[in-house]
């Protein structure tokens, strides 16, 4: 059963597990330096549909299949999936996930949401209100853009700060079963709004909800910072990975040696002319569900804090004048040595 | 700590309570045949706003605060809120709970929110992921209207099968702490997806799902229709609730006598001009909230099953010609007698 240790951090009793885990990447990411580590790849962003909401909805589809086939299981044996997206009413989980029959519980936290998905994954099946979960999240870059942006053949001009929406999935399946990735324990965020209005910098949005939520976990858990291989945030880029740096260095907190982030990870920022680096989504579910898992799994990482950030705004929101607000949920996960 | 009881339900094992609630209204709910039991009403249906969405923000707002002033609780004490809507990207949550600092969930589950959020309130409760949990949500008629309708000014005609979004929220406060209404039991929802593309008739796309759920949990827990007092739907309609009672009646099980939808209560839909009746997370969240807690707590209802159903679509999809898949989570309350 969870149990509560400081403020605003849940610890696992049981040993709760990812048992297994995919990550599916469209053509850009799949030409980025972690190409060689995602599980699927596709050359054709259209995913063979029709519509890139439809081609969004198909990279939930084949990661929560992927999951299922790597791990033996049916979708029977899963007992609830948590999925979330960015689309409008999170059409990309409903109808990537429509066919499984699966108990289903909808979640919005913007890019946050592998790292919520998790979370609630965890409790669930540490509480034994599911033996087995799922978590998935998806985004395409297609399907972002006209619906937060300018239609693609528009062809805008982007900032130095913008970042570049990941297409690509992102899905883990949490047990009992042991396998190298333990999650040990979830920090849930709150939202912080710092005033930040600029939507084509949800780095500086994102990154006082990160160190926010880091500081939170170690408070709660008496954690040393040289305790940890990791600090891994999901999608500040570079401006907003710098910010959060020099945010944890004002809280006496030094993780320049340690940080790393999935945006900037998953694409070489200069070739791939991406900017600030990548985000949405599935920029930290296709990371975190192959190439970290894979590290783990390889025995090269062993404490890792997955911090992935949402920014919570609409273009409406932003269309109003309103500020961007930010969040960001932890997963710390060992693998015991 | 919960216990998965059948393959759907999960059952608590401590008693798990809805402390306080609250239902909030606009101006036409609170003209309805429930105006008095709202715990605020306004007849600004701006809430002193200068956007439709602010006010919808404030709707949430006023809620959790209306809640935690029932309850002589700061926000400090809730552990964690699970809250969402209807707009894109879930903004009135956002923008209406930000400055209350808890740790915070965004839930998508359309007009199953109010299920949804209870069932993750009495879970984490139950397990001790929290000590008091926080379920909210909201629906405003011209926010909803101009987002996945047409413009307020167009004045579009109606169709009869056509539901009226409710300008209301309603909170709710989960603990441990005894009150007249214990969670029991909470059943997690499928997809369903009957292949009905009618916008203006989504009681139509819901009832399935309403359906099966029931089902679900009457077979999960051995439980006989006669041991409940009312099969309270979110907002299946007028349309909705004859093809769910149809449904049953398939299956072998009579419901006439006991079900009631949340849409046909709130408003006079012959008077009110409503058509089918009252839609939106408001609605069920709203009637349940106020009017339901408040004839629980009378001891004038003692097992009820709250259904409420939600519409996977977007005008996204809809415009691409999708289908309106459904879903149903299902909220089993005991009145201790």
């Amino acid at each position: 059963m969870p149990k509560r240790t400081g403020r605003y951090t849940i610890s696992m009793e049981n040993d709760i597990f990812i048992e297994e885990s995919a990550g599916i990447a469209g053509s850009k990411e799949s030409e980025g330096p972690l190409g060689e580590y995602f599980d699927i790849s596709f050359k054709d962003d259209k995913i063979g549909q029709n519509s890139w909401e439809k081609a969004e909805s198909s990279l939930q589809t084949i990661a929560v299949n992927t999951v299922l086939e790597k791990a033996c299981l049916i979708p029977d044996d899963i007992d609830i999936i948590f999925a979330g997206d960015l689309l409008n009413q999170c059409i990309s989980s409903t109808f990537g996930l429509k066919e499984l029959n699966i108990p289903f519980m909808g979640q919005y936290g913007a890019c946050s949401t592998m790292a919520q998905t998790l979370a609630l994954g965890a409790i669930f099946t540490d509480s034994n209100a599911a033996n087995r979960a799922i978590a998935v999240t998806s985004s395409h870059f297609c399907s972002a853009e006209r619906q937060f942006r300018l239609p693609l053949e528009y062809g805008g001009q982007r900032t130095p700060s913008a970042q570049w929406t990941v297409t690509g999935a992102g899905a883990a399946l949490i047990s009992k079963i042991r396998s190298s990735a333990r999650i040990a324990h979830v920090t849930i965020g709150r939202i912080k709004d710092l005033d930040i209005k600029d939507a084509n910098n949800m780095g500086a949005a994102m990154a006082p909800a990160a160190a926010e939520t880091i500081m939170s976990f170690l408070s709660d858990t008496n954690t040393k910072i040289s305790d940890i291989d990791l600090i891994l945030t999901g999608d500040l880029g570079k401006v907003g990975s710098q910010l959060l740096r020099e945010l944890m260095q004002r809280e006496g907190v030094d993780i320049s040696s340690i940080h790393n982030d999935c945006g900037m990870l998953i694409f070489d920022t200069v070739k791939q002319d991406v900017h600030s680096g990548g985000s949405g989504c599935g920029c930290s579910a296709s990371v975190f569900c192959s190439y970290i898992m894979k590290n783990i799994k390889a025995g090269k990482l062993h404490n890792i804090l997955f911090t992935a950030t949402g920014a919570l705004m609409s273009p409406t929101s932003s269309q109003q004048g309103e500020s961007i607000p930010g969040i960001a949920h932890l997963i710390h996960i060992c693998s015991d040595r």
